[in-house]
């Protein structure tokens, strides 16, 4: 912040406009405006829920105040927290980069006396950035929800082999109850579980129903836990009395895995991955409709991007935590998806990768 | 938009920034664009799962092609659209008004040959404000979602009190699947279930956990359900062996939801009554860290806004469906929050209210 001359910068974590960043930094899961400065107290966060702020902000260094005594207003909060901190007039402020163009039109309207800036490649961007490489502690955390997801994934095989899971709401339930009593926040997003009638959608809609799961075609199962709070995201893809054009779907998406998984090396270029397996898929004339992976971590969809587009500059290294998952889905024959949480473990001289977690594809017959 | 002179409106539906204007124009769920224009085809949906727009969208008069065509990026679909209508130069072209300010900047980078309007009160949010009063079939739906609320809040009380929901978790999973089975898509947003431990909190974080619900003091119960795509939104607060400052918090929420309903009428302006409720509890030195309540539809959260805030100009009228939440909070005594979804039934010159929900507060002992 010195170096750029920039004396306050906001960070606003609200219902239109999630920015983890503030959970990240202080612990406080809720809605919250955080205000960093290059004077003392360096941190102040104003939260909607004091009580829970105090709560898991407890650690943090940051001053906490109530959203209400600013009417819930972020230009009335800047303003009164500017002049608390003496910031001088004509010094650069900085708000959330993902402000809509209205709304930074009433900041400048407002701020008068300051320069304000907001910027793709400002501090809520440089955050997510540092977010990407994970230190050992929040490794060794998403290794632990990490075994968590195993355990469930080896639970949800068994009993639907058994015949205890019939259905997509037996599934997604089953993983929602044992998330919680493993510890976990929640899961990191909401489950889909989708049977052979519904696996044609990438993301299935309505997530989940009472509908059969794991009966004759392709069953898909996306889930993951949060655990404090840091997530994993894998999917699981049921096959039973598949005809040669599903089976032919299954043996490619494994095989896209298989080598997307093999690439995915410290200093290889992510959008060389995804560009391997869309050539793969294309021998085959196929096509898959989303990006091959995304990083995990206080987010469920965070940096780096796994993404074959021209301008993804993502290179994996050391400490990267994110999915492989390709997938392909088809109105007549349904969908299948295999995804894997990866570590990147190695250095430039010695490359290495860890599969934190155990997704496979299941054939039940 | 002719009026105005604009020729091309994109609206967004996006992880980052969801617009349910495009649900509720097309019937599709998904991430997508919505072209509008005043030339033929007039409604073009660029979807990013075509299969599930093709199948959710199909009574809609739009236009469905991949989102994959521009690869996934809104500048590249929007430049292409305006060339295949064949949008005169110099014509206005009207952006989401959520679009970030650096990614406008992106936008007006990309669109020399037009004029680009990004405004707070555009197409996005008079759309918003046309879903805010309901017509018969919306009404219709959103009974129908509230019925079935109101059979879970039955359910709910008796397992409470018969012992068989014993923990919060108990209550959130049997939310999660009497929802599904009663043929909602789902719950309108993750139910919060917080026993007398947690229930200080406004909105508990973790949402629900297997700790006790119903036990000595207060338990907060939030959830709704989701009915083809209609919203209902409740809080009950279970109480059991109360203080006497906890039986005073209970009352006095009690008095202002009385109060509050009350005053629900046709030509009301809300943030009249969410001013008579602030001073209801600033008489007895209480203050509520949130709103009174706020529009329910195809978001659990939408127009109008029922809060005590000088810039609040919503007026109620016939059609309008809100959520009336009186909630106190304490760390010692815990929370009550009662939360109803109201209709607005009346005219001016006959004004009336209905209360679609039964949720109460639950005296358990």
């Amino acid at each position: 912040m010195s170096q750029e001359g920039i004396a306050l910068v906001m960070l606003e974590d609200c219902e239109a406009r999630r920015d983890l960043n503030i959970r990240w930094l202080t612990g406080h899961p809720g809605d919250a405006l955080l205000f960093l400065s290059t004077v003392e107290p360096r941190a102040i966060l104003i939260a909607w829920d004091v009580n829970l702020a105090k709560l898991y902000a407890a650690q943090s260094p940051a001053l906490v105040t109530s959203y209400n005594d600013f009417d819930r207003k972020p230009r009335k909060a800047i303003n009164a927290i500017a002049k608390k901190l003496g910031i001088p007039a004509g010094s650069r402020i900085e708000i959330p980069c993902a402000t809509p163009y209205p709304v930074f039109l009433d900041y400048v309207g407002e701020l008068t006396d300051f320069d304000v800036l907001c910027r793709e490649n400002g501090a809520e961007s440089e955050l997510r950035k540092l977010r990407a490489v994970k230190d050992e502690e929040e490794i060794a955390i998403t290794r632990k929800a990490a075994a968590i997801t195993n355990e469930l994934i080896d639970t949800l095989e068994k009993n639907v082999v058994s015949g205890k899971i019939k259905t997509e709401a037996d599934a997604a339930l089953l993983i929602q109850a044992e998330t919680r009593k493993a510890g976990c926040e929640g899961t990191s997003f909401e489950t889909l579980a989708a049977g052979p009638d519904r696996s044609f959608a990438i993301h299935a809609f309505p997530a989940w129903t009472y509908a059969p799961f794991g009966t004759k075609g392709l069953s898909i199962l996306d889930f993951g836990v949060k655990l404090g709070g840091y997530c994993t995201d894998v999917t699981l893809t049921f096959t039973r009395d598949l005809d040669a054009k599903q089976e032919k779907l299954v043996n490619l998406v494994e095989k896209a895995a298989k080598l997307a998984i093999s690439m995915a090396h410290n200093g290889t270029r992510a959008r060389d991955i995804a560009s391997a397996v869309d050539e793969l898929f294309a021998k085959s004339k196929k096509k898959m409709p989303h990006g091959l992976g995304h990083g995990i971590g206080v987010q469920e969809h965070e940096y780096p991007v796994i993404r074959n587009s021209s301008d993804n500059e993502w290179v994996l290294e050391s400490g990267m935590i994110f999915t492989i998952e390709p997938g392909l889905y088809d109105p007549l024959l349904g969908g299948c998806r295999l995804e894997n949480d990866i570590l990147i473990t190695g250095s430039d001289s010695q490359p290495g990768y860890e599969i934190l977690t155990t997704a496979r594809i299941i054939k039940l017959g």
